[in-house]
Protein backbone atom coordinates (compact mmCIF):
# COMPACT_ATOMS: atom_id res chain seq x y z
CA UNK A 1 0.00 0.00 0.00
CA UNK A 2 2.07 2.49 -1.27
CA UNK A 3 -0.04 5.65 0.38
CA UNK A 4 1.44 4.51 3.95
CA UNK A 5 5.05 4.88 2.72
CA UNK A 6 6.02 8.26 3.17
CA UNK A 7 3.36 8.75 6.56
CA UNK A 8 3.96 8.46 10.48
CA UNK A 9 3.03 4.73 11.78
CA UNK A 10 2.07 5.09 15.55
CA UNK A 11 1.97 1.78 17.47
CA UNK A 12 2.51 2.69 21.11
CA UNK A 13 -1.22 3.57 23.19
CA UNK A 14 0.82 6.16 25.20
CA UNK A 15 1.62 8.66 21.98
CA UNK A 16 0.94 11.82 22.46
CA UNK A 17 -0.90 12.06 19.26
CA UNK A 18 -3.62 9.11 20.65
CA UNK A 19 -3.54 10.61 23.65
CA UNK A 20 -5.10 14.02 22.30
CA UNK A 21 -7.47 12.39 19.97
CA UNK A 22 -8.84 10.10 23.17
CA UNK A 23 -9.30 13.42 25.08
CA UNK A 24 -11.29 14.43 22.42
CA UNK A 25 -14.48 11.90 24.22
CA UNK A 26 -14.31 14.73 26.85
CA UNK A 27 -15.97 18.22 26.83
CA UNK A 28 -13.56 20.21 28.65
CA UNK A 29 -10.80 18.86 25.80
CA UNK A 30 -13.63 19.61 22.69
CA UNK A 31 -13.75 23.07 24.13
CA UNK A 32 -10.54 24.19 24.75
CA UNK A 33 -9.00 22.50 21.01
CA UNK A 34 -12.60 23.44 19.22
CA UNK A 35 -12.25 19.99 17.44
CA UNK A 36 -14.06 16.77 17.34
CA UNK A 37 -13.81 13.16 16.20
CA UNK A 38 -16.12 11.77 13.25
CA UNK A 39 -15.56 8.02 12.56
CA UNK A 40 -15.52 6.41 9.30
CA UNK A 41 -15.79 7.19 6.14
CA UNK A 42 -19.03 7.97 5.70
CA UNK A 43 -18.75 10.90 8.04
CA UNK A 44 -15.04 11.73 6.37
CA UNK A 45 -16.74 11.73 2.74
CA UNK A 46 -19.46 13.93 3.72
CA UNK A 47 -17.08 16.26 5.56
CA UNK A 48 -15.26 16.14 2.38
CA UNK A 49 -17.84 16.96 -0.08
CA UNK A 50 -18.72 19.91 1.98
CA UNK A 51 -15.61 21.44 1.43
CA UNK A 52 -14.11 20.44 4.59
CA UNK A 53 -10.70 18.27 5.45
CA UNK A 54 -9.62 16.61 8.72
CA UNK A 55 -6.96 17.97 10.76
CA UNK A 56 -5.83 14.64 11.58
CA UNK A 57 -6.63 11.71 9.30
CA UNK A 58 -5.95 8.03 11.61
CA UNK A 59 -5.98 5.28 9.18
CA UNK A 60 -6.16 1.71 10.54
CA UNK A 61 -2.81 -0.95 9.02
CA UNK A 62 -6.33 -2.82 8.42
CA UNK A 63 -8.11 -0.36 6.31
CA UNK A 64 -8.82 -1.24 2.77
CA UNK A 65 -8.06 0.86 -0.61
CA UNK A 66 -11.12 3.58 -1.04
CA UNK A 67 -11.64 6.08 -3.68
CA UNK A 68 -13.07 8.13 -0.10
CA UNK A 69 -9.79 7.53 1.70
CA UNK A 70 -7.78 8.43 -1.58
CA UNK A 71 -9.65 11.75 -1.32
CA UNK A 72 -9.34 12.21 2.65
CA UNK A 73 -5.30 11.28 2.04
CA UNK A 74 -5.20 14.66 -0.49
CA UNK A 75 -7.20 17.04 0.82
CA UNK A 76 -5.69 16.76 4.59
CA UNK A 77 -2.17 16.67 2.89
CA UNK A 78 -3.04 19.48 0.53
CA UNK A 79 -4.84 21.42 4.29
CA UNK A 80 -1.79 21.00 5.71
CA UNK A 81 -3.42 18.42 8.21
CA UNK A 82 -1.27 15.39 9.10
CA UNK A 83 -1.94 11.49 7.98
CA UNK A 84 -0.85 8.70 10.76
CA UNK A 85 -1.50 5.44 10.77
CA UNK A 86 -2.45 3.08 13.55
CA UNK A 87 -2.56 -0.10 14.66
CA UNK A 88 -6.12 -1.64 15.46
CA UNK A 89 -5.37 -1.53 19.59
CA UNK A 90 -5.20 2.07 19.21
CA UNK A 91 -8.20 2.58 17.16
CA UNK A 92 -10.45 0.31 19.49
CA UNK A 93 -8.73 2.54 22.18
CA UNK A 94 -9.94 6.00 20.75
CA UNK A 95 -13.22 4.31 19.87
CA UNK A 96 -13.71 2.24 23.27
CA UNK A 97 -15.34 0.10 20.54
CA UNK A 98 -14.57 -3.17 20.24
CA UNK A 99 -15.42 -3.36 16.39
CA UNK A 100 -13.89 0.28 15.71
CA UNK A 101 -14.25 1.86 12.39
CA UNK A 102 -10.77 2.10 10.55
CA UNK A 103 -10.53 5.63 10.04
CA UNK A 104 -11.27 8.38 11.97
CA UNK A 105 -10.64 11.97 11.45
CA UNK A 106 -10.67 15.07 13.61
CA UNK A 107 -12.30 18.10 12.39
CA UNK A 108 -12.82 22.12 13.45
CA UNK A 109 -16.15 22.21 14.90
CA UNK A 110 -18.19 24.67 13.29
CA UNK A 111 -20.74 26.50 14.81
CA UNK A 112 -22.54 29.34 11.94
CA UNK A 113 -23.34 32.92 14.12
CA UNK A 114 -27.08 33.43 14.22
CA UNK A 115 -26.38 36.56 12.20
CA UNK A 116 -25.21 34.54 9.70
CA UNK A 117 -28.09 32.44 9.15
CA UNK A 118 -30.40 32.91 6.29
CA UNK A 119 -34.01 31.89 7.30
CA UNK A 120 -35.58 31.74 3.99
CA UNK A 121 -33.08 29.06 2.52
CA UNK A 122 -35.15 26.54 3.53
CA UNK A 123 -38.56 25.86 4.48
CA UNK A 124 -37.53 25.14 7.67
CA UNK A 125 -35.30 25.07 10.72
CA UNK A 126 -35.01 23.41 14.36
CA UNK A 127 -34.10 25.71 17.57
CA UNK A 128 -34.02 23.18 20.52
CA UNK A 129 -34.32 24.43 24.22
CA UNK A 130 -31.37 22.81 26.76
CA UNK A 131 -31.68 19.18 25.10
CA UNK A 132 -29.91 16.93 27.35
CA UNK A 133 -29.33 13.51 25.66
CA UNK A 134 -26.66 13.08 23.08
CA UNK A 135 -28.47 10.42 20.99
CA UNK A 136 -31.31 12.68 20.87
CA UNK A 137 -29.22 15.84 19.83
CA UNK A 138 -27.81 13.51 16.86
CA UNK A 139 -30.47 12.09 15.62
CA UNK A 140 -32.06 15.04 15.56
CA UNK A 141 -29.64 16.66 13.09
CA UNK A 142 -29.47 13.54 11.21
CA UNK A 143 -33.59 14.42 10.90
CA UNK A 144 -33.30 18.17 10.07
CA UNK A 145 -30.86 17.00 7.00
CA UNK A 146 -32.92 14.56 6.13
CA UNK A 147 -36.28 16.62 6.03
CA UNK A 148 -34.26 19.22 3.84
CA UNK A 149 -34.38 21.19 7.40
CA UNK A 150 -31.12 24.32 7.09
CA UNK A 151 -30.02 24.13 10.42
CA UNK A 152 -30.45 23.90 14.44
CA UNK A 153 -30.07 25.72 16.75
CA UNK A 154 -29.37 25.20 20.18
CA UNK A 155 -30.67 27.62 23.28
CA UNK A 156 -29.38 27.50 26.61
CA UNK A 157 -27.86 24.91 28.36
CA UNK A 158 -27.58 22.12 25.79
CA UNK A 159 -25.48 18.58 25.60
CA UNK A 160 -22.72 19.37 23.27
CA UNK A 161 -23.31 18.28 19.26
CA UNK A 162 -19.84 17.81 18.87
CA UNK A 163 -19.40 14.53 21.77
CA UNK A 164 -18.56 11.56 20.59
CA UNK A 165 -21.79 10.08 20.67
CA UNK A 166 -23.84 12.98 19.37
CA UNK A 167 -21.60 13.02 16.31
CA UNK A 168 -22.35 9.48 15.89
CA UNK A 169 -26.10 9.67 16.15
CA UNK A 170 -26.21 12.05 13.22
CA UNK A 171 -24.46 9.31 10.64
CA UNK A 172 -22.54 12.57 8.37
CA UNK A 173 -25.40 15.26 8.80
CA UNK A 174 -23.26 16.91 11.75
CA UNK A 175 -20.98 18.25 8.43
CA UNK A 176 -24.33 19.39 6.31
CA UNK A 177 -27.02 21.55 7.72
CA UNK A 178 -26.12 24.30 9.80
CA UNK A 179 -25.47 24.63 14.54
CA UNK A 180 -25.78 27.32 15.99
CA UNK A 181 -25.87 28.62 19.55
CA UNK A 182 -27.40 31.11 21.83
CA UNK A 183 -28.05 31.64 25.39
CA UNK A 184 -32.01 32.41 25.50
CA UNK A 185 -31.82 35.65 25.79
CA UNK A 186 -29.71 36.03 22.34
CA UNK A 187 -32.57 33.72 20.75
CA UNK A 188 -35.50 35.86 21.98
CA UNK A 189 -33.49 38.76 20.26
CA UNK A 190 -32.63 37.57 17.21
CA UNK A 191 -36.12 35.52 16.46
CA UNK A 192 -37.83 39.00 15.90
CA UNK A 193 -36.24 39.39 12.89
CA UNK A 194 -37.28 35.78 11.53
CA UNK A 195 -39.58 36.37 8.50
CA UNK A 196 -41.61 33.66 8.82
CA UNK A 197 -43.77 31.62 12.06
CA UNK A 198 -41.88 30.61 15.35
CA UNK A 199 -43.65 27.33 16.31
CA UNK A 200 -43.33 26.49 19.53
CA UNK A 201 -44.33 22.53 20.46
CA UNK A 202 -46.14 22.18 23.94
CA UNK A 203 -48.19 19.05 25.19
CA UNK A 204 -50.49 21.87 26.68
CA UNK A 205 -50.94 23.66 23.44
CA UNK A 206 -54.36 24.02 22.09
CA UNK A 207 -53.95 23.93 18.76
CA UNK A 208 -53.17 20.71 16.85
CA UNK A 209 -49.67 20.48 14.98
CA UNK A 210 -51.58 19.99 11.49
CA UNK A 211 -54.32 22.80 12.29
CA UNK A 212 -51.99 25.59 12.28
CA UNK A 213 -51.18 27.77 9.45
CA UNK A 214 -47.80 28.24 9.34
CA UNK A 215 -45.86 31.20 7.23
CA UNK A 216 -42.50 29.61 5.97
CA UNK A 217 -39.63 29.65 6.77
CA UNK A 218 -40.79 27.61 10.16
CA UNK A 219 -38.59 28.12 12.64
CA UNK A 220 -39.68 24.82 15.12
CA UNK A 221 -39.38 25.34 19.13
CA UNK A 222 -38.71 22.13 20.78
CA UNK A 223 -37.77 21.80 24.56
CA UNK A 224 -36.25 19.49 27.31
CA UNK A 225 -36.40 16.05 27.26
CA UNK A 226 -38.55 15.97 30.84
CA UNK A 227 -39.61 19.89 31.17
CA UNK A 228 -40.71 20.70 27.17
CA UNK A 229 -40.57 24.12 26.13
CA UNK A 230 -40.06 26.93 28.91
CA UNK A 231 -43.02 29.03 28.97
CA UNK A 232 -40.55 32.17 28.56
CA UNK A 233 -39.40 30.54 24.78
CA UNK A 234 -42.96 29.38 24.32
CA UNK A 235 -44.67 32.99 24.72
CA UNK A 236 -42.10 34.12 22.12
CA UNK A 237 -43.55 31.64 19.36
CA UNK A 238 -46.13 32.80 17.14
CA UNK A 239 -48.34 29.57 17.62
CA UNK A 240 -47.93 26.52 19.65
CA UNK A 241 -49.03 23.44 18.64
CA UNK A 242 -49.45 19.69 19.91
CA UNK A 243 -48.73 16.53 18.96
CA UNK A 244 -51.62 14.27 19.97
CA UNK A 245 -51.55 11.67 22.45
CA UNK A 246 -53.58 8.64 21.75
CA UNK A 247 -52.71 6.05 23.94
CA UNK A 248 -51.90 5.23 27.56
CA UNK A 249 -48.13 7.37 26.91
CA UNK A 250 -48.21 10.57 27.72
CA UNK A 251 -45.59 12.29 25.97
CA UNK A 252 -42.95 11.10 23.11
CA UNK A 253 -39.17 10.66 23.01
CA UNK A 254 -38.12 14.63 22.23
CA UNK A 255 -36.84 13.31 18.95
CA UNK A 256 -39.46 11.19 17.55
CA UNK A 257 -41.49 14.45 18.52
CA UNK A 258 -39.03 16.39 16.43
CA UNK A 259 -39.23 14.10 13.47
CA UNK A 260 -42.80 14.55 13.46
CA UNK A 261 -42.73 18.02 13.84
CA UNK A 262 -40.54 18.64 10.94
CA UNK A 263 -41.89 16.44 8.56
CA UNK A 264 -45.38 17.26 9.06
CA UNK A 265 -43.67 21.29 8.53
CA UNK A 266 -41.97 20.60 5.17
CA UNK A 267 -44.15 18.30 3.97
CA UNK A 268 -47.12 21.06 3.57
CA UNK A 269 -44.57 24.45 3.15
CA UNK B 1 -42.91 2.96 57.53
CA UNK B 2 -45.35 0.33 58.80
CA UNK B 3 -45.49 -1.54 54.88
CA UNK B 4 -42.04 -2.86 55.93
CA UNK B 5 -43.05 -4.91 58.75
CA UNK B 6 -44.10 -7.84 57.15
CA UNK B 7 -41.87 -8.42 54.38
CA UNK B 8 -38.30 -9.50 53.90
CA UNK B 9 -35.57 -7.39 54.04
CA UNK B 10 -32.35 -8.33 51.98
CA UNK B 11 -29.17 -6.68 52.24
CA UNK B 12 -26.67 -8.97 50.68
CA UNK B 13 -25.59 -8.83 46.90
CA UNK B 14 -25.19 -12.39 46.62
CA UNK B 15 -28.69 -13.45 48.01
CA UNK B 16 -30.77 -15.68 45.13
CA UNK B 17 -33.26 -13.38 44.86
CA UNK B 18 -31.37 -10.54 43.78
CA UNK B 19 -29.04 -12.92 41.78
CA UNK B 20 -32.01 -14.30 40.01
CA UNK B 21 -33.04 -10.57 39.04
CA UNK B 22 -29.86 -9.21 37.90
CA UNK B 23 -29.67 -12.48 36.10
CA UNK B 24 -32.91 -10.81 33.99
CA UNK B 25 -30.40 -9.04 32.28
CA UNK B 26 -29.38 -11.54 30.12
CA UNK B 27 -31.90 -12.95 27.14
CA UNK B 28 -31.48 -16.37 27.62
CA UNK B 29 -32.73 -15.78 31.46
CA UNK B 30 -35.70 -14.04 30.56
CA UNK B 31 -36.39 -16.66 27.89
CA UNK B 32 -36.21 -19.44 30.62
CA UNK B 33 -38.34 -17.39 32.78
CA UNK B 34 -40.67 -15.92 30.85
CA UNK B 35 -39.99 -12.41 32.94
CA UNK B 36 -38.55 -8.99 32.67
CA UNK B 37 -37.56 -6.60 34.92
CA UNK B 38 -39.22 -3.05 35.06
CA UNK B 39 -38.00 0.25 36.46
CA UNK B 40 -39.81 2.67 38.77
CA UNK B 41 -43.46 3.92 39.78
CA UNK B 42 -44.48 5.30 36.14
CA UNK B 43 -43.36 1.50 34.77
CA UNK B 44 -45.49 -0.35 37.39
CA UNK B 45 -48.19 2.24 37.76
CA UNK B 46 -48.83 1.66 34.22
CA UNK B 47 -48.70 -2.62 34.63
CA UNK B 48 -50.88 -1.86 37.44
CA UNK B 49 -53.85 0.20 35.50
CA UNK B 50 -53.29 -2.71 32.42
CA UNK B 51 -54.56 -5.47 35.71
CA UNK B 52 -50.90 -6.57 35.69
CA UNK B 53 -49.38 -7.43 38.78
CA UNK B 54 -45.59 -7.96 39.74
CA UNK B 55 -44.57 -11.31 40.71
CA UNK B 56 -41.48 -10.05 42.96
CA UNK B 57 -42.03 -6.30 43.80
CA UNK B 58 -38.47 -5.15 45.18
CA UNK B 59 -38.32 -1.72 47.19
CA UNK B 60 -35.29 0.16 48.59
CA UNK B 61 -35.13 1.27 52.13
CA UNK B 62 -35.23 4.54 51.19
CA UNK B 63 -38.12 4.60 49.05
CA UNK B 64 -40.54 7.30 49.83
CA UNK B 65 -44.32 6.56 50.45
CA UNK B 66 -46.95 6.82 47.34
CA UNK B 67 -50.07 5.88 46.53
CA UNK B 68 -48.64 3.91 43.37
CA UNK B 69 -46.66 2.21 46.05
CA UNK B 70 -49.04 1.03 48.17
CA UNK B 71 -51.30 -0.22 45.13
CA UNK B 72 -48.19 -2.49 44.05
CA UNK B 73 -47.41 -3.79 47.26
CA UNK B 74 -51.31 -4.52 47.95
CA UNK B 75 -51.58 -6.09 44.66
CA UNK B 76 -49.02 -8.10 43.82
CA UNK B 77 -49.40 -9.96 47.62
CA UNK B 78 -53.41 -10.46 46.23
CA UNK B 79 -51.77 -12.08 43.30
CA UNK B 80 -49.50 -14.72 45.25
CA UNK B 81 -46.47 -12.54 44.09
CA UNK B 82 -43.22 -11.55 46.47
CA UNK B 83 -42.86 -8.30 48.41
CA UNK B 84 -38.84 -7.74 49.41
CA UNK B 85 -37.01 -4.48 50.47
CA UNK B 86 -33.23 -4.42 49.56
CA UNK B 87 -30.45 -1.96 50.19
CA UNK B 88 -29.43 1.38 47.52
CA UNK B 89 -26.17 -0.99 46.36
CA UNK B 90 -28.60 -4.14 45.47
CA UNK B 91 -30.78 -1.59 43.67
CA UNK B 92 -27.58 -0.23 42.23
CA UNK B 93 -26.22 -3.95 40.85
CA UNK B 94 -29.12 -4.65 39.61
CA UNK B 95 -30.25 -1.67 37.42
CA UNK B 96 -26.13 -1.28 36.98
CA UNK B 97 -27.00 2.31 37.17
CA UNK B 98 -25.59 4.92 39.51
CA UNK B 99 -28.88 6.72 40.34
CA UNK B 100 -31.19 3.66 40.26
CA UNK B 101 -35.26 4.02 40.71
CA UNK B 102 -36.12 2.96 44.55
CA UNK B 103 -38.61 0.58 43.20
CA UNK B 104 -38.72 -2.31 40.37
CA UNK B 105 -41.37 -4.48 39.26
CA UNK B 106 -40.48 -8.34 37.69
CA UNK B 107 -42.78 -9.15 35.53
CA UNK B 108 -44.63 -11.97 33.44
CA UNK B 109 -43.64 -11.35 29.88
CA UNK B 110 -46.86 -10.89 27.31
CA UNK B 111 -46.73 -12.21 23.87
CA UNK B 112 -50.46 -11.64 21.84
CA UNK B 113 -50.91 -14.96 19.53
CA UNK B 114 -50.95 -13.54 16.03
CA UNK B 115 -55.04 -15.15 15.87
CA UNK B 116 -55.74 -13.07 18.84
CA UNK B 117 -55.08 -9.08 17.33
CA UNK B 118 -58.36 -7.38 16.19
CA UNK B 119 -56.84 -5.75 13.59
CA UNK B 120 -60.09 -2.83 13.33
CA UNK B 121 -59.56 -1.92 17.53
CA UNK B 122 -57.29 0.51 16.43
CA UNK B 123 -56.78 2.94 13.35
CA UNK B 124 -53.15 1.16 12.94
CA UNK B 125 -50.77 -1.14 13.83
CA UNK B 126 -46.72 -1.68 13.58
CA UNK B 127 -44.85 -4.24 12.09
CA UNK B 128 -40.75 -4.54 12.18
CA UNK B 129 -38.70 -6.90 10.59
CA UNK B 130 -35.50 -7.92 12.03
CA UNK B 131 -34.99 -4.75 13.91
CA UNK B 132 -31.57 -4.79 15.64
CA UNK B 133 -31.76 -1.69 18.29
CA UNK B 134 -33.23 -2.59 21.74
CA UNK B 135 -33.55 1.38 21.97
CA UNK B 136 -35.02 1.82 18.47
CA UNK B 137 -37.74 -1.05 19.52
CA UNK B 138 -38.32 0.26 22.89
CA UNK B 139 -39.21 3.80 21.41
CA UNK B 140 -40.84 2.26 18.74
CA UNK B 141 -43.02 0.88 21.18
CA UNK B 142 -44.16 3.90 22.98
CA UNK B 143 -44.35 6.19 19.56
CA UNK B 144 -46.90 3.42 18.51
CA UNK B 145 -49.02 3.51 22.07
CA UNK B 146 -49.16 7.56 21.68
CA UNK B 147 -50.63 7.78 18.09
CA UNK B 148 -52.88 5.39 19.61
CA UNK B 149 -51.55 2.63 17.70
CA UNK B 150 -52.97 -1.32 18.91
CA UNK B 151 -50.16 -2.66 18.73
CA UNK B 152 -46.11 -3.57 17.75
CA UNK B 153 -45.78 -7.31 15.73
CA UNK B 154 -42.14 -8.52 15.57
CA UNK B 155 -41.00 -10.56 12.64
CA UNK B 156 -38.38 -12.97 12.08
CA UNK B 157 -35.26 -12.57 14.42
CA UNK B 158 -36.00 -9.34 16.06
CA UNK B 159 -34.07 -8.08 19.27
CA UNK B 160 -35.93 -8.39 22.55
CA UNK B 161 -38.88 -6.76 23.40
CA UNK B 162 -38.17 -7.80 27.30
CA UNK B 163 -34.32 -6.49 27.13
CA UNK B 164 -33.64 -3.95 30.50
CA UNK B 165 -33.05 -1.52 27.58
CA UNK B 166 -36.37 -1.66 25.21
CA UNK B 167 -38.42 -1.86 28.26
CA UNK B 168 -36.63 1.58 29.63
CA UNK B 169 -36.89 3.33 26.25
CA UNK B 170 -41.17 2.10 26.38
CA UNK B 171 -41.38 4.62 29.07
CA UNK B 172 -44.47 2.22 30.43
CA UNK B 173 -45.59 1.89 27.22
CA UNK B 174 -44.58 -1.95 27.16
CA UNK B 175 -47.94 -2.50 29.32
CA UNK B 176 -49.91 -0.08 27.20
CA UNK B 177 -49.84 -2.01 23.53
CA UNK B 178 -50.21 -5.55 22.43
CA UNK B 179 -46.80 -7.15 21.26
CA UNK B 180 -46.57 -9.91 19.02
CA UNK B 181 -43.95 -12.25 17.24
CA UNK B 182 -43.97 -14.35 14.04
CA UNK B 183 -41.79 -15.59 11.83
CA UNK B 184 -42.03 -13.93 8.56
CA UNK B 185 -43.80 -16.92 6.94
CA UNK B 186 -46.24 -17.02 9.69
CA UNK B 187 -46.79 -12.85 9.22
CA UNK B 188 -47.11 -13.69 5.77
CA UNK B 189 -49.97 -16.18 6.05
CA UNK B 190 -51.54 -13.89 9.00
CA UNK B 191 -51.61 -10.88 6.60
CA UNK B 192 -53.75 -12.15 4.40
CA UNK B 193 -56.58 -11.92 6.73
CA UNK B 194 -55.61 -8.03 6.75
CA UNK B 195 -58.42 -6.24 7.16
CA UNK B 196 -56.94 -3.25 6.06
CA UNK B 197 -53.73 -1.74 3.99
CA UNK B 198 -50.55 -3.23 4.35
CA UNK B 199 -47.87 -0.40 3.83
CA UNK B 200 -44.18 -0.73 3.67
CA UNK B 201 -42.13 1.65 3.60
CA UNK B 202 -38.81 1.61 1.76
CA UNK B 203 -36.37 4.17 0.67
CA UNK B 204 -36.91 2.92 -3.14
CA UNK B 205 -40.87 3.05 -3.12
CA UNK B 206 -42.03 5.49 -6.09
CA UNK B 207 -45.19 6.45 -3.89
CA UNK B 208 -44.69 9.44 -1.35
CA UNK B 209 -45.90 8.69 2.22
CA UNK B 210 -48.36 11.43 1.81
CA UNK B 211 -49.81 10.54 -1.47
CA UNK B 212 -50.62 6.98 -0.63
CA UNK B 213 -54.93 6.31 -0.27
CA UNK B 214 -54.48 4.05 2.97
CA UNK B 215 -57.44 1.92 4.00
CA UNK B 216 -57.82 1.55 7.63
CA UNK B 217 -56.69 -0.28 9.09
CA UNK B 218 -53.39 -0.35 8.68
CA UNK B 219 -50.38 -2.47 9.04
CA UNK B 220 -47.49 -0.33 8.97
CA UNK B 221 -44.33 -2.13 7.84
CA UNK B 222 -41.08 -1.34 8.76
CA UNK B 223 -37.19 -2.75 7.88
CA UNK B 224 -34.25 -3.74 9.68
CA UNK B 225 -31.79 -1.05 10.48
CA UNK B 226 -29.24 -1.45 7.80
CA UNK B 227 -30.87 -3.34 5.25
CA UNK B 228 -34.58 -1.86 4.79
CA UNK B 229 -37.49 -3.62 4.33
CA UNK B 230 -36.82 -6.88 2.27
CA UNK B 231 -38.07 -8.09 -1.35
CA UNK B 232 -40.41 -10.61 0.41
CA UNK B 233 -42.27 -8.72 2.83
CA UNK B 234 -42.37 -5.80 0.78
CA UNK B 235 -44.00 -7.80 -2.08
CA UNK B 236 -46.69 -8.76 0.28
CA UNK B 237 -47.37 -5.13 0.91
CA UNK B 238 -50.44 -3.54 -0.83
CA UNK B 239 -48.37 -0.03 -1.63
CA UNK B 240 -44.97 0.39 -0.70
CA UNK B 241 -44.14 3.97 0.46
CA UNK B 242 -40.98 6.28 0.67
CA UNK B 243 -40.40 9.11 2.86
CA UNK B 244 -38.80 11.97 1.38
CA UNK B 245 -34.95 12.55 1.92
CA UNK B 246 -34.47 16.33 0.93
CA UNK B 247 -30.95 16.92 2.23
CA UNK B 248 -27.81 14.95 2.56
CA UNK B 249 -28.68 12.54 4.49
CA UNK B 250 -29.68 9.10 2.99
CA UNK B 251 -32.00 7.73 5.64
CA UNK B 252 -33.59 8.07 8.90
CA UNK B 253 -32.79 6.63 12.37
CA UNK B 254 -35.47 3.44 12.27
CA UNK B 255 -37.54 4.63 15.16
CA UNK B 256 -37.93 8.55 13.63
CA UNK B 257 -39.06 6.54 10.02
CA UNK B 258 -41.89 4.38 12.21
CA UNK B 259 -42.90 7.97 14.26
CA UNK B 260 -43.52 10.12 10.98
CA UNK B 261 -45.38 7.02 9.40
CA UNK B 262 -47.36 6.48 12.22
CA UNK B 263 -48.32 9.83 12.85
CA UNK B 264 -48.98 10.51 9.25
CA UNK B 265 -51.45 6.94 9.04
CA UNK B 266 -53.52 8.03 11.93
CA UNK B 267 -53.77 11.51 11.78
CA UNK B 268 -55.66 10.87 8.13
CA UNK B 269 -57.51 7.84 9.67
Amino acid sequence: MERHVTERVITSLTNDTVKSVRALHMRKERETTGRFLAEGLKFIGEALDQGRSPKLLMVGLEARPHAILDRAITATLRDGGEVVTVTHPILEKISRRDNPQTVLGVFDQVYTPLANIRPSSAPAWVALEQVRDPGNLGTIIRTADAAGCGGVILIGDCVDPYSVEAVRATMGSVFAVAIARATAAEFLAWRQTWPGNVVGTRLDAAVGYRDASIQSPALILMGNEQAGLTDTLAAACDVNVKIPMRGRADSLNLAIATGVMVYAVTDAS
